[in-house]
């Protein structure tokens, strides 16, 4: 039977799936599969199934936030998901990581939907082997990578980005910066935590493969070609990595 | 300038803004405007602005879930929303209500996004008047309304639905169900209580209108031709209601 | 059976009953009633059952904080009481209030008694058709209204006003009041977010009617005849408002 | 300047305080004082002055709840109170101390307004020296006494009492007093934690001396002539402790 | 049957029980009791049991911290503990009391595991008997004890001294003194709270007997003779008190 | 200048660093190394510094609990510390792991001393490259090895072990072994948590390698020359995986 959101099956969903949180990205990701096949297309949520290297793979989307993240989790897990990696691009507190990988070894967990899974002392925590995995691909690829610590949010226009409201309220945007920093956090997103969280629950290997693309509170940004090119390896290091750990 | 995500400006949002969930819905609800112009649809997010009996108004989705709704109503506020109406579908608790109008008078918060806005016992209530518009107009299409408490979630699969996961670990999710009617709850969904909260710290006047088309734990739904009609009275009411509070 | 600390019986008791913080103002307000028989006068419970213009109603006190008002509510449930409007004079944060009305659409939970009811997140929110009665009486003796918000709180002297004390602890009263006012609460007591959310509970049907008599930290007060006839209208438009509400 | 709310000032008010919840108690405790003066009765705060033996005393009341107890203690301490005495009947949980003496060495603290204060982890605990002197005076009476824990709640008709409204929403006041019993609490009260905790901060030494006139849940209680003579040993055993104490 | 850490058992280990945080010292500790034999030395527990002018006592280490002192206690506690005093010297935020006696009326609880026992509410109460027995010997010695309030915390680097981390974090360990002073906390440590607590759960009569040799933040101690003559002070205070309380 | 309880300098502390929880199994692991010199053996701190094939390292003791293993890592940061492993003995809570190597990923936070170092969504997660270095030497020696998580807590008879108290308040220990299992947590101890968060705030390095050398509630363990082998391989393996670790 079909899922309630996703419109996922066994049947038309394999073992290892991808998950991008815009769901137009997913248009861009499934030209890197072989023959790849529209599942569906409902709400934030959309997924292709084909398979790349001979691995059979699944593209699908999360929407932003941990909520919508959590919904793809599941419906992904009851059609028969092995493995999750989530991949994005990401906004890091590195200035040097412009253009480079976070690939997290554990996220902060801020977001309130894995504190309905679990206390919030349970680690969202990668996969070892997967990490290891996608850092060879990395590297293989000439890149620079980074094992280190990021942190999920529910408010991006409370604790990420300036806004109207924010500057009404005398709300400092930049202390959240400023203690990430102190923390050793390198990067901040939306889904990462609870994706990890509830994937260990589930017992499916998971991790988080991240360009980052832009800076702290958008100071700085990778833009036009080179921008382009950075979500391009993203695809193909995510494709690769994944391709590389189903062969161990 | 446009905002980061929504794309939307003062010069292409009006001040009356009505969100759906579904960024797919907004392709429906855009045709009961008089002369809808598309001012995008990234991410999650599909937004028409046009105008309904004179008055000018913008039809936008949140996506699922608190964290996207709030990125919503923050860039709508940003280009000068002053009115919101979140319309929707929603889960009723009370099996009578099938097919008929709740509009909340408040929501209990058990979202993680509103909590990084202002602490929990602040009320995500809705404005008096708009409701009083709502309900007269429900009224004079012949339907019944109830102006109750309902509740926001952020755990659609731990804390609404029963999945894989909740089965392995032993969760019941029957037992929400039982808590909220002992609590005089009548219906849950995932981005209310956020949307009224926010709303209410931007002096944003905000109500919640939705059509009960499903029963909790899916026990009972409308389907086919009547959850059709369900849902263009919906669209209908809710345009109907916001010319009305704006003729005031 | 007469109740433990009130003597409230459903022979003695009327299902409509308006509460005053003071039991001294019972007994003004007991003036107003026709026909009034003392119930009794126990601890800081004073208690009067009459009419007005027809409709049955009981005048009680809470005395001071939420526990004595959730203890004088639940006494009046046991007795038969359907209706509840907590009455008094508040603290308004809004310089231009003094003297008219503040009836809150709802209330910020800051006091400890109601969370041994329910969790924080749920609202204490008036019911709707009571304020728009209690609106339209006001309106009828022209007079301004508000439906704002309030916020109720444990500590007098820790929150709402300095004392020897607060000042050797180095505690910075004005702090919680800048505070209030960037949450757009235009008013502050002790009692009404626990009347409200066990009211809810108990499907009673409530709301707070106030007139603001005092700004905030008392920096202006009604004093005088001025205070005299505000407290004269604020019991008249309790009534008048209740027996308007009975009569739909 | 008189207090807000209890009129008390330094020319009115002794440096030895003895507080009654009920404010029409503070009538008969007056009695045993030589020369007493009616300071105010305000709300529910009703208080003299006199003297006991040659001590000072001042005898007021608290009203029921933490918050006016607050104010109570707040409003003396500005008035010069040096010594805080709470005299109260109370509701033991164990069967055998109807009709003797419980003054607690600690108070667990279950109310809401104290949290203003302090973190809940400050104890609130009596001064050994007043609690001595109190134990002296009981055995001279040929009571018995116990220096045990007490527990003080905001909620009496969740936690303390069953009422129509637990019955509707299947709470169970009884599991309350089986935790209460295997933490070896002893009595419950609404007020005693409060007033042990700020006066700690405000260097007042104080202690609560009970006699227990009820057992858990009403299941049997000092009626009649019984009562009034505990209530009257209460009485004389709390001023001569206080002139014990004040003669070190 | 021996106790798993500490070896103890009924026939090894006397209804009294001295404990201190340093296995080391109570290699001194033992010197003072008539026929001292050793029980064990695992871990950081090391005991012996003797007399002390007839009273059989054991003489006990709990190690740094709160986990380590719980199992000191519950397993001293399964051998028949009756008595228990915490012996130590402190760190003193009072600059008069250094080389004088601080002996708790209470602690405030800060650790973490006096938490896994029962709610932060429940007062970390000495016995009162017990604390009279010790006041009056160390008055017996000409010296001054002081029943005021002390805090046990968890993070030494944290909360009571700078280190390289608390300095690279930016944290102000001064902040913690202030605080502390502002409340009345008398003195600092790692063990009191969590012993006092676990203790009224066992029905354990308990109390803690200090020396201040240190200041807040090291900022003075005693040294030397100075120091070794109040230790071996200390040690006599406590045994004395032990004696004359069983004595009664 | 020397550490103020474990008397390190960074004369007499390498940057590698071995932390066993007992004091006394620092006698068994100093013989491993070359030229081990004794630093000190304060309180339950026993320190010796040696090399091991030509690297230079330290080996420690935390003694029991997160808060004295605080300290003892903070010191040895003090005195220069760049990687930290904490080896030991666990408590499994899978049976067939007996004998076999735990080297979790990721610890659950349930200690209270890091919360004052962090929010507890913070991840006490391990170094990917340390563990990488563990396991491989692991696989050397044939045997198994699993990096799954594991839970610190600060109560060994509230959480862990049945004790006379917990019989009486009526706990029941088994409840967290079977949550703990739904929650795919594989063994249980005391100051992983703490070690692996604080290490991660100073940069440090850090990994725990255990054997399982007991199961839960001690329903099995392993004995007599069975478990000196394990101890002797535990001792090997992780100075031969540290080793490793520096050799890169």
């Amino acid at each position: 039977m079909a899922t309630l959101y996703l419109n996922a099956e066994k049947t038309t969903v394999a073992p290892y799936v991808i998950f991008s949180g815009d769901p137009w990205r997913v248009e861009v990701l499934k030209r890197y599969l072989d023959n790849p096949t529209h599942v569906a297309f409902n709400r934030e949520f959309n997924t292709y199934t084909g398979s790349y290297k001979g691995v059979p793979i699944t593209v699908s989307s999360t929407g932003i936030g941990a909520p919508s993240a959590a919904i793809a989790l599941e419906e992904m897990y009851e059609a028969g998901m092995m493995v999750a990696v989530r991949m994005g691009t990401s906004m890091s507190l590195l200035d040097d990581m412009l253009g480079n990988f976070i690939i997290p070894a554990a996220v902060v967990r801020r977001d309130g939907t894995s504190d309905t899974y679990v206390e919030r002392g349970y680690p969202a925590v990668a996969d070892i082997e997967l990490v290891n995995a996608m850092n060879k691909t990395v590297a293989d690829h000439g890149r620079r990578y980074l094992n280190g610590i990021t942190c999920s949010m529910d408010g991006f226009y409370t604790q990420m980005h300036d806004s109207r409201l924010s500057q009404e309220q005398g709300r400092d945007i930049s202390s959240t910066f400023d203690e990430m920093k102190r923390l050793h956090v390198c990067a901040i997103d939306m889904e990462s935590s609870c994706i990890l969280t509830v994937a260990r629950l589930m017992g499916v290997r998971a991790c988080v493969v991240t360009v980052a693309t832009v800076l702290e509170n958008l100071k700085d940004s990778l833009k036009g070609d080179e921008r382009t090119s950075a979500e391009d390896l993203l695809c193909r290091v995510t494709l690769e990595g994944l391709a590389r750990f189903a062969a161990v």
